[in-house]
């Protein structure tokens, strides 16, 4: 019951859309508060009565000021004999979460622990309430669940179950951002209106090439919300992850523009156009850069928001469906409009 | 130690590609087993062995035939008499995890539990091992946050530091596939090359069609596998989602075909078409076709995968993109035709 609770209250919270989000805010008044030199008798005697109010776990040792000296389990008080004091069987310095930790950062501190209940200190380690595991992971839960959906404006509090006129109100306002954006491409291909019409088979290809360099940009934004997620993320393994994606996005652009340059050829071919080959070659080129800069602006775009203080997830992905759909139709229909 | 070990052992697990994940493979074997009958004081005593090769968190009480009867807290052990049996104070019936349930399974029914062991039964509840929550949940975060990655042909394993060649051999499958499908798409609009060799304007608008179409779909395939994961979806839910998403579609699809139409008209206008309020309309009516189908797709895809047993995450987005854009521009190019 009690678990349940806090997961509820957990939920509650997320959907309060509090912003900060603090291991404070979960926080639960500290029981089970011992003296080091309490022997494992007195202490007994007194949890006696104190389980009859309180859901305790674990005991806690500190000092007169009230710093955490350390962690008793209840198996060591058992095997213990009656006068051995806590001070003797303690976990010393035992993992607590900071009072002012964003619950991301609590997170990421607890998943390889897995206790129960953690103990909250402030600044000076001194201990200022107790926080359930089922709390922070029930929230871990539905937050992790939720990157997938805000990469398309789907807000962290949407469920299954959440009434439609809801549902139309969290998604509607990024699908009218996006359409705003989606111009942007389209004046774009407006500027090259004299080649379409000269070259009508480019417009077929127009979805090819926005879509597979929107892909190239998802999946290098995939793996950087990723890594944030899972805390990998640092100023090294930022510049790491760039130049990565940007390799990967040229080598994938340049796999995928042979194929897609191959078709390109087949088409015109058939079409009868005058220079097949140099209709595929174009196809080829204009993958390869517009991966490339599609690749390198999903790694980038994430971590220049993180740094801006915005949410990385939700806002990534219409920039970065901005630049890729720039980028491959502008250089497509530029690099046609050049050479054809 | 024990639990990070427990971690790097399911992260192991995982990038072994284990594709029967049941919870048996993660099983450690059961310790800290007692007849119901056995005093406190005697269970005491055996523990005081048993400490000293395993980490013991609670007794499993057990008939003789190995029925998991009960589950004993410390804490309980602590505060009763010596002369107690365990029987008394067990907590009858625990919660238990099935041997063959799937990994995805076990994480959801321990989700509102976080304990930190659950006990492992065959199909006649009996004990026959255990599970560290710290291992399930490890399993938990890392497949979570994989979800935004796997809809777009990013795998469970890839992370930050996977080398590039790894990446580049795990990502580049999934972009020639959609390549593929997105040939699909040229050939819708390949069919309808004389409309649009008239109506060269037309093609300024594709990746308009495409990409708004396409959103809606994602938001609905992200809500879908969102409720998957979180174990929100029966045979009763899906209906309801794939009605909700339909209506949504068509709601979103009318709103934004407002907007993308008034943005047609503007251009036709500029461009000094005859009928520019025909291409307002065209565009306005095919939105509101193409996102009910994206909407209905998004949610119905992955609820039939599923069914069908493969994964839904990394397969939907490939049939649902393919769909939303035949959708989308056919409609769009259709209709132009028939109108304009």
């Amino acid at each position: 019951m009690v678990l349940s609770e806090a997961e509820e209250r957990a939920e509650a919270l997320l959907r309060a859309g509090k912003t900060e989000n603090t291991v404070a805010s979960l926080m639960q008044p500290a029981v089970g508060i011992f003296a080091p030199t309490t022997t494992v008798a007195e202490a007994t005697e007194v949890l006696r009565q104190q389980v009859r109010a309180a859901f305790i776990t674990y005991l806690y040792v500190v000092d007169c000021a009230n710093h955490l000296l350390g962690l008793v389990v209840m198996r060591e008080m058992l095997l213990a004999t009656p006068e051995t004091t806590l001070e003797e069987i303690m976990i010393k310095d035992p993992f607590a979460l900071q009072r002012d930790m964003s619950l991301g950062d609590a997170l990421k501190a607890a998943l390889r622990k897995h206790f129960p209940v953690y103990p909250i200190v402030d600044a000076d380690y001194r201990l200022v309430g107790l926080v359930r595991g089922a709390e922070l992971f029930a929230n871990r839960a539905i937050e992790l669940s939720a990157q997938a959906g805000e990469m398309v404006g789907v807000e962290k509090e949407e469920r299954l179950f959440t009434p439609l006129l809801t549902s139309l109100k969290l998604r509607h306002p990024w699908l009218q951002v996006n359409l705003l954006t989606a111009f942007v491409a389209a004046a774009v291909v407006g500027m090259f209106e004299d080649t379409l019409s000269r070259l009508v088979i480019l417009a077929v290809f127009l979805p090819v090439m926005a879509g597979q360099t929107g892909n190239t940009g998802c999946q290098a934004l995939a793996v950087a919300l990723r890594g944030m997620t899972l805390g990998e993320v640092n100023a090294d393994s930022a510049r790491h992850l760039v130049r990565k994606e940007g390799t990967l996005g040229f080598a994938n652009g340049l796999l995928v523009g042979v194929t897609a340059g191959a078709g390109m050829f087949a088409y015109a071919l058939m079409q009868g156009e005058a220079d097949p080959v140099w209709f595929g070659i174009v196809v080829l080129i204009s993958m390869v850069l517009a991966c490339t800069v599609s690749g390198i602006a999903g790694a980038l775009i994430p971590l220049t928001l993180k740094r801006l203080g915005a949410d990385p997830a939700t806002a990534s992905s219409i920039f970065l469906t901005t630049m890729s759909d720039v980028a491959s139709m502008g250089v497509f229909l530029g690099l046609a409009t050049l050479l054809l």
